[in-house]
């Protein structure tokens, strides 16, 4: 964590005003307290620590390591109007897939808790997004909606939702507008990664703060909703405070991720957030899953006939023994397009997302026998050591500036070259005839395709916990977004469905990466397998004993007790204005 | 141009002292001069002229520029003492591609000119490949090989012919020990990028130079042997200066380009170089062509039973008609793996680089019967934009600074992840029993083949293009190095052979764009191609009206008359110590 967080925790936050009780004690037994601290096995300091003072923190272990987090949820409103002291008016920039859902969550909260802060968008006069935003309340009428920089000039506190490349390109404007003394809020830490490739700073006069709720725009809406009836429901978040100019900025953040429906706060920093985030999302999130299925698909159906042929076959009856024979000679794993993509894709994002959701990683290694165990542990054991390799370079190129710098220039491109669409290929083509006969509970567990995806999955895991960043972080970034908001998109309509929801960042990330994974997993990780390369012992032992698994279990139990659903190809739940889209633009960086 | 060469021209390069006549004049028809000058259809003026009093220069014109090139070969050698007053000694530093053709033929051609000038190597004395150049005669009791550091302090000119790597680490080590008014000569411009990222600059007491032999080192001493028997045999190489302390910078260049067996020598920078040649081999020169064989391997082979199976079928005689009628049903344009591998990567290396060698690209369009040009220009006009959207992310990733941060990074995780093999896939193992079994005159000229393949390499011509580099560099990089250097290594033993002959600079870019255009293709250009879009006039009349097919014949004139031969899988010709290999190493960044 030191190198991720020094620069937040020595420049820009203060220490913490909770007093911590000294090592000794919380070294015993685990007991409870006001705060309903649960857990004492300390092996180190905590390292992440804001002078939060509205709200309580508790200490939480996360495997070995301890991390404050901060409770929400609806009971805590009532804490807003403390929190928020001062903040007559947020202003929400942009409309994408993060603004609809922030905005209207914030809008209700502060009625909730009788608060007369004021949220108003701020968009560009002309943008189509301004009949959107009317059309759930938001007016020029009752002044809250105007124009982004008159909003910007305005407002106590911007939350800046507009697309990274637009707030790349803007944020010398936007910066200069704000009132001293007010709050910038973000939602992700990418602006940061841009004054450092520009080699430039915030101003000092204002608060910099960020709630990065995990999961995507649509889900926070749709959680935040449910969460007025069924307790626990909404999307946690993390939060951070990159500069203090007021004294208050950690209660403000805090006050933002309860606002927005967050029933848990996790502390780390824009540092932290931006290379953990951006990673994630090009390894196990989006980008290795989409190129773990399509060298698998590959795989499985390689030398293939399909299986509509093996039942012609069987029709032809007098010619039977002699076809079908040639069949097995012939195709030697092939499998049918169907059956190939029910075996990769299908089997990831319906029954392994699902156990893995509910019982962890080692919860999908359990169900199987044990000759399907050993299955797992061959492909397990054949794709970490590839996989490591490309998520250390995505961790490294994320961290050395490189991936920002690529997406401001990419987005710049769109006019000449949009992005295309990446599931018009056979193979997608073929899931949704697989999807539309599906069949949940035929869906099959393919140990091979599980020991590749975990596998990956657990390298995305490894790689942030080598780079020091905290296990709140490192589970949302590579197991629960995946498991609870990403592959339930892609079970639903496909792999577009899934990519093109996300914002820019991740779609371009995603586009470069998948193939990556795709490579590295068909040179590497099959081919030894294929040799019959023996399984490495240890590699198992190291997956079998990773403290991740019981940091994932502490944050399973913090994570919320309602599903997010989207519908299906002939299915509109969940689709629509300021939640999922099916119908996905590239254009040039502005306001939306 | 401005933008790759403005520093170079305006702070280190003097103006050329050869009086150019007036635009006037030269715009008259063709004629003869002293200097041999051969075109005047002056468009623009010659924008990269460098300080050359030894060497005569001659005007040329490739398309609608005018570049000054250099005319070296044997005849020559006789300049040579004067282009290398004062230079005593010249130590070739590392053992790795280009260090022992270019320190052979430096030695050689010295040796003819009648020259003292010494040729030193310097290698770590633990190192390896010092048994190698003794092999070839450097030895340490003549002199002629001994340590790094203390080499490159006593030595009037440094050849730095260590991997890219090693020079991003060594380099304030090296820049410090060398001699005041010493030279160095880079073979690459990536130490430039290097110190652009670093923000940091060479030395000013010493000349800075390159000259850039436009063929992997094998062939740089091949052809030189050759050259003593074949007048015009010889790799050509670009030369630039990018700094002048002495005031003879330029002709020591030109005498070491000519030196090392260039033809002709061509003027760049070093940045204009260094984007060219990292942009160049990660498209069409190795990463382009690696994506595209796998992707069009998997459409021909995709649904497809094996011949194998068809022919098999056909003995068995009774179920002949029933087989046949569904092997066509069910196979769509399945191909059998060897027809695949043959109608993908044999078309291309074999008989399309044949073609455009001799021919150009339109000669391969020429040659086409009317199907088979519809054929192509569907292939063409479908890949060409896909083709350009990742030639223009390359390029901005090597002009931005991030490529060379990237290999610099990856080079330092070799001792954890060595870089992987690339060739032991399915399809590859195929791609080995058909060249066992080749007939040349037999290889197919596949029409689809040749329109992605083409298409990629204008996308890869017409991105130098617009990115203003001169029509000597985009001709080597785009077309010349692939047809008539990297795609016989191909065609000889299959593609790690090609993409692993190359320095890690190189493979590692082959590694990391291949599956981009492999995915690109596969999800635009087939998808719409399947989809039946109409073939694009406009594209295909760019395509055949583009000012390169003239600046190729330009620079046709000057490739060497003789063939670059490297033996096959079960012939070393080419192939050992200081020549093409067979085992390829990774290992972190060190003095080879």
């Amino acid at each position: 964590m030191a190198a991720v967080t020094s620069m937040a925790c020595r420049s820009a936050v203060a220490l913490s005003s909770v007093s911590r009780p000294s090592s000794a004690l919380r070294a015993a037994a685990p007991r409870a307290s006001r705060t309903g601290r649960r857990s004492v096995n300390v092996q180190s300091a905590v390292e992440l620590d804001y002078d939060v003072k509205v709200f309580d923190k508790e200490l939480v272990t996360f495997a070995e390591k301890e991390e404050y987090i901060i409770r929400g949820g609806r009971d805590k409103f009532s804490k807003l109007p403390a929190a928020f002291a001062g903040i007559k008016s947020v202003g929400v920039i942009g409309w994408g897939s993060q603004a609809p859902a922030q905005a209207q969550n914030m809008k209700d909260s502060f009625a909730e808790a009788g608060m007369d802060t004021k949220v108003i968008i701020g968009l560009r006069p002309d943008s189509p997004s301004c009949d959107e935003a009317r059309a759930v309340g938001f007016t020029e009428a009752d002044g809250t909606l105007g124009e982004v920089f008159d909003v910007i000039s305005k407002v106590d506190m911007v939350v800046l939702l507009i697309s990274d490349a637009a707030q790349a390109k803007l944020y010398p404007r936007i910066l200069a507008a704000m009132k001293p003394g007010s709050t910038l809020g973000l939602s992700h830490g990418f602006l940061l990664g841009v004054l450092q490739n520009d080699g430039v700073d915030f101003r000092k006069d204002i608060n910099v703060v960020l709630v990065a709720p995990k999961g995507m725009g649509p889900s926070v809406r749709r959680l935040y909703e449910q969460g007025k009836e069924v307790n626990g429901a909404g999307i946690n978040a993390s939060y951070a405070v990159h500069q203090d100019a007021t004294g208050t900025a950690a209660d403000i953040a805090v006050g933002w991720a309860v606002a927005v429906g967050a029933p848990f706060a996790f502390a780390t920093t824009l540092e932290s957030e931006y290379k953990s985030d951006i990673y994630g999302e090009r390894a196990v999130l989006l980008g290795a899953v989409h190129g773990i299925v399509e060298s698998l698909y590959r795989r499985y159906t390689r030398q293939g006939m399909s299986d509509i042929y093996g039942e012609r076959c069987v029709i032809l009856g007098g010619v039977h023994g002699v076809v079908e024979s040639l069949f097995r000679r012939f195709t030697r794993q092939g499998m049918s397009d169907e059956e190939a993509f029910k075996q990769s894709v299908e089997s990831i994002t319906g029954p392994i997302t699902r156990i893995i959701s509910r019982d962890g990683m080692l919860g999908v290694y359990a169900q199987f026998n044990d000759a399907d165990k050993k299955i797992f542990e061959q492909a397990y054991s054949a794709s970490f050591g590839p996989a490591m390799d490309i998520c250390y370079e995505i961790y490294e190129d994320v961290a050395c500036g490189n991936e920002i710098k690529s997406v401001v220039n990419a987005v710049e491109r769109f006019g000449r070259w949009p992005m295309g669409k990446i599931d018009q290929t056979h193979m997608w083509q073929v899931g949704q005839k697989v999807r539309a006969e599906r069949k949940e509970e035929d869906i099959p567990i393919n140990p091979f395709t599980a020991g590749v995806y975990i596998a990956t999955m657990m390298a995305t895991v490894q790689t942030l916990q080598e780079k020091g960043h905290p296990y709140s972080e490192i589970c949302n970034e590579s197991i629960i977004e995946a498991v609870d908001s990403l592959n339930p998109y892609m079970h639903a309509r496909g792999v577009a469905f899934m990519v093109d929801n996300c914002s820019y960042t991740a779609r371009l990330g995603s586009r470069k990466w998948a193939p990556r994974f795709d490579y590295v997993l068909d040179q590497q990780a099959y081919v030894a397998v294929d040799a019959g390369k023996q399984t490495d012992a240890e590699v198992i032992q190291a997956f079998k004993s990773h403290p991740v698994h019981s940091a994932l279990a502490a944050c399973a139990a913090m994570r919320p007790s309602v599903d997010i659903s989207v519908g299906g190809d002939n299915d509109n739940t969940g689709v629509g204005a300021g939640a999922a889209r099916t119908d996905f633009r590239s254009v040039a960086a502005t306001v939306a």
